[in-house]
């Protein structure tokens, strides 16, 4: 029998953060019917404070990588906010930012971090569309910034 | 009673924009059946004419949150059209992008301008999911560029 | 009696390319309902290798311009696939992102490559939405990066 998705993740190692409320003046998720639209998180380390810097310059792919991961479990708890649980949730489109020097390449790299996270929760429900750009800054210098759209089937 | 949405244009003393016809070979919006995606718009000046610069070099954070309010009007204006009316609009999903130089920091303040506004005229249905992110460069040199996913209720 | 899309690629010269398989953990499109969510897709030259470069350094606008239009080609393709056939497809909302230097400002010409495309393949449906903004940068170093969103009529 399947796993659940709490169940994965507890067998990873890992668990939900607290959902945080924004600071400015938006909200972390909006439905439209089945559509679950997510508002752009970054990263917060493991004592809550904010990581920062640019990737190619101060901070490394595998760190940004990690950033992603934490990041696509904020996501993963304001989703199961949104839709009651985790169970029926599938994965539809990701847009991951990456606050990048003008040469950097290995934006895929990067935004994998959150991707694999999906697809380790949520099965195949968690694959879905993307696309991973590098941007020129994001708001209080955070190196990710990932948006995503789900869907509660 | 509550205020309809024109009647708080009215007291803020603002007023919806005429739509602009895109120069470019794409339309202000587009409905999926209760969605409305609407193009990203720029800043125009009060006589029409076009503010350009970079956000953190030669425009202010408040100059550039001025704008993204301007944006707001001209999204608003946008929705109206698409849904014959503002009554049953709902803000879904904004995505705010600023023409910033590589270590600016203060997008959520810039964005807020537009953000503040939908509250401001469409009440909690104006309350919506965000991201806010610094792009490299926008079309004419315009400091801020926002696209929006509204729904008709 | 109208063209099928089909017929309309044929009298232009094009066909669709083979779709290709993300290199990374994602596809190449997700459907939700109607809703037809497609990757972010780059160029990819006649002989398959990988256009590289920053708009107005080393690429021009022309070229640049041909890229989007490549792209708006494996766009169709992965629209085809997700919707078995392209009949029904219209085309709701792009985002282009072209991989620039600070000061440019023509990326409307740039993605009218793409826009124009759809135009052309798909009529009436295939008018859009849209955003072009310019990026810091893009994955492997590709000129121009285009999502897009379709619906299944």
């Amino acid at each position: 029998m399947a796993l659940t998705p709490l169940e994965r993740l507890r067998d990873l190692g890992l668990e939900l953060p607290a959902l945080v409320t924004p600071l400015a003046n938006y909200v972390s998720w909006k439905r439209a019917g089945e559509l679950i639209f997510l508002s752009g998180q970054g990263p917060r380390g493991a004592d809550g404070e904010r990581i920062v810097g640019k990737v190619g310059h101060d901070v490394t792919v595998e760190l940004a990588c990690d950033c992603a991961r934490q990041i696509g479990l904020g996501l993963l708890a304001a989703a199961q906010a949104a839709a009651g649980g985790l169970e029926r949730v599938e994965v539809i489109k990701v847009l991951g930012m990456v606050n990048a020097t003008p040469d950097f390449r290995e934006h895929p790299k990067v935004i994998n971090g959150c991707s694999d996270l999906f697809v380790q929760v949520l099965g195949d429900r968690g694959l879905h569309a993307r696309s991973a750009v590098g941007v020129a800054s994001l708001p209080g210098g955070i190196p990710v910034e990932i948006e995503a759209i789900m869907r509660v089937a």
